[in-house]
């Protein structure tokens, strides 16, 4: 393992830290110019041998990609840009406002700026801006031998050779993929297509979602998976390390957004204090104004609340039980449409099975609030008036309306975002919890209403 | 793509079945069998040539694979079980009971039984327990044409070459990893050692945690990392399909943990409707009985209650701020441990920023609640009283508190759980929601106190 700490002092000397830094594995050089500012990471780059700059510049755990670019002088930085692979030189030029950004890509050289533009007109997310446009192909028509004689050629490239993709040689569209290691093995003489396996290889369309592309990944144990066009023709390669970061940014995303605030991308220790306080701000504010209708709703029932004070010491305990079940079914639904455990059209026999577990898992929790209010009343804990067995049942009674009411909401709002096309994570546990406190205080007073009219209403 | 769906008859004929599955990827075949009962999966997988079914039951989608192994007449399954690769038949077996488990193993040939034995004896999550045995290794002595035609007769282990590990001939220390593509590239007569890079690769203990070996994979862009001993020989290797399974498994513990249950495994179709209760009801009984803490909080400011009805209209308002403040540090602080972004030993600089963090969050609340409760005095749309501006002033100064106390809380939790040894997931958003519950009762009365004594109080 190697695993490099920079000192942060305020002056550093750039070309005595690459001395330093070169021998040190592109993901760890990259880790230290993180520790430092765009410019000063520039100045660094610049003093590395060009092969390594490349390769640090090619590691996704850069930060400030785009800044450290600009800050290097045109004439060094096109040689860098060439060298990325042509993915993340597409993912850096996309950090960069124009005109620099379309002065850069003007002074690619052809094939790199061909690859590169065609990599920025696939939208965000999609299994096309994910993909590399750098694999390895060859004419059905060539033998073990000449498709040997080419890999060991083209060995230059940067990203690893995953598969040999095998192409009509006229229409170019994609036959088979050929593992390195069958290559290896095959008899030199026999043809490229005899030596690969028998079934066309699993694809995906470069519109698809890179979720997609990790299910398809995960799901047949990929190294890669090749991306191909309407007519079947190979546009590129999604590979396994491609995925691993987009699945980790988000769990990332998922887990933030599940905790309600926008997601952060950035680690923890770079986003400035002013930002986090905007970042958290805004759905802080937005739950805030939407739990408002609690108050409103109290004031409506000002009158009960005033003749029977002893509803109000449950009205917490009553809220968080909605809240709580609503988060579970949440998470569980969010999951199960994530892993396509459960379809879209599925939603109703969700519901079919989420209220008896509701009314189940209510029926629990309003047995022990029973006990609860009892057992106090008995030992003289608490006296809660001489009413208090009705009490009791309208705490019992509104548990088993709140929890099965709570996992009802929590269970088809990942079903409703994502028909009107949001993301289902958006539904996190605080969103159904305000969703759920509202309606649990109209379920906890009418149901007071129905028990305790005529004693304490 | 070939994504495979099955009728679920009542009746199936095992040979008929298997007969349309042979041509389908092994990922396809085990989602078949996932929805026939572990006899008839059985069944199905005796039907299927050998290698298919080996292939099959490598495929960690595949579920019930120790019931459907039981199945199988011995002299059927051992051959499958020698077939498949040392790690999956590891946790297949460790699915087994005694005597069931160490009567197949023992019938395993030396080998594999030597493999197998060595994948049980590494507790559960570590990189040992997820490694596979099966890797190719030369002596650094070789050349790389004895290398390639060893690699050529080893082509029929299952997994993937990843790259070729050269070890010292005598030590059997791991020297340098060769990737495939390089060796393909270099000249035959050089010696192997010539040919691998110039750095000693990336490695891991087979004691650290899966989670550890994800993190280096992500991070070096690594196909495999080699798991090496104390002594620093090679012992086996952790795939990336292996820590993609991994992440995904994690990633749904996270996100049900984080909505407040156990984690459950299984497909959300697959878990009986009392398995499922048993699982949500626990988590929401211990949080319930712990939430009821606010009814005896609430118990103990009756006095104050009875005098000022107003306060209660903001409790539900108050207190789900705190939650949701809590719940956005935890997210964020979860994840920022979890990537390794904050070190244990941060927890005092993490304090230090969500203080004024919390400050900050709770100041705009608060101005939100005072407008609130200004603008329906204002405007005639409810009578706060004639001591509305205190009552406005004590919701103010609460959010700040509470708002405040709920960051600090939900970024502390965290830490200290990872201290005592639990997974910081735990914490999940109603955990903490229901800790700063109970407190923020206490701030809002206290403060209630403080401002409205003499007037309300």
């Amino acid at each position: 393992m190697n695993e490099t700490t920079t000192d942060t002092e305020e002056t550093v000397d750039p070309a005595a830290l690459a001395a330093r830094l070169a021998e040190e594995l592109p993901a760890d050089i990259a880790e230290a110019l993180n520790e430092q500012i765009p410019q000063v990471a520039a100045a660094i780059l610049q003093n590395l041998p060009l092969e390594t700059a490349v390769a640090v510049l090619d590691t996704p755990s850069l930060r400030d990609a785009g800044e450290i670019i600009e800050a290097i002088p045109r004439d060094r930085v096109v040689p860098m840009l060439s060298g990325m692979s042509a993915d993340r030189a597409a993912d850096v030029l996309l950090e960069l406002d124009e005109p620099v950004r379309s002065d850069l890509l003007g002074r690619l050289d052809a094939e790199t700026k061909a690859s590169v533009r065609q990599l920025l007109i696939y939208p965000e997310e999609s299994a096309g801006s994910l993909m590399t446009t750098e694999f390895v192909s060859v004419p059905a028509t060539w033998t073990v031998a000449q498709t040997l004689q080419h890999v060991r050629m083209v060995e230059r490239t940067r990203e690893t050779v995953y598969a040999i993709y095998i192409l009509d040689p006229r229409s170019k569209v994609l036959l088979r993929a050929l593992p390195l290691r069958r290559l290896i093995s095959a008899n030199p003489e026999e043809s490229v297509l005899a030596a690969a396996p028998t079934r066309r290889p699993v694809t995906i369309s470069p519109l698809a979602s890179r979720d997609e592309a990790a299910r398809l990944i995960s799901k047949y144990d990929l190294l890669a998976v090749p991306v191909v066009d309407g007519a079947g023709q190979l546009v590129g390669i999604v590979t396994v390390d491609d995925v691993i970061d987009a699945i980790v940014e988000r769990q990332t995303e998922e887990v933030q957004r599940f905790g309600g605030m926008a997601a952060i991308d950035e680690p923890y220790w770079d986003v400035g204090l002013a930002h986090m306080i905007r970042k958290r701000a805004g759905w802080l504010c937005a739950l805030f104004v939407s739990e408002m209708l609690t108050a409103s709703a109290m004031q409506g029932f000002q009158g009960e609340l005033e003749k029977a004070i002893v509803l109000t010491l449950f009205i917490p305990l009553i809220m968080s039980s909605g809240g709580n079940s609503g988060s579970q079914a949440t998470s569980l639904l969010i999951r199960a449409l994530a892993l396509r455990e459960v379809q879209l059209t599925d939603w109703w026999r969700v519901a079919l099975r989420e209220l008896p577990t509701g009314i189940m898992l209510g029926s629990i929790l309003g047995v022990i609030g029973i006990a609860r209010i009892t057992l106090w009343q008995m030992f003289g804990l608490y006296d809660y008036g001489s009413h208090w067995i009705l009490v009791a049942a309208t705490v019992g009674v509104t548990l088993v309306g709140i929890v099965a009411f709570g996992s009802m909401v929590g269970s088809m709002l990942p079903f409703l975002l994502r028909i009107v096309g949001f993301d289902p994570a958006v539904a996190s546990a605080p969103f159904v919890a305000t969703l759920v406190d509202v309606t649990g205080l109209v379920i906890y007073f009418g149901v007071a209403a129905l028990i305790l009219h005529g004693t304490l209403l």
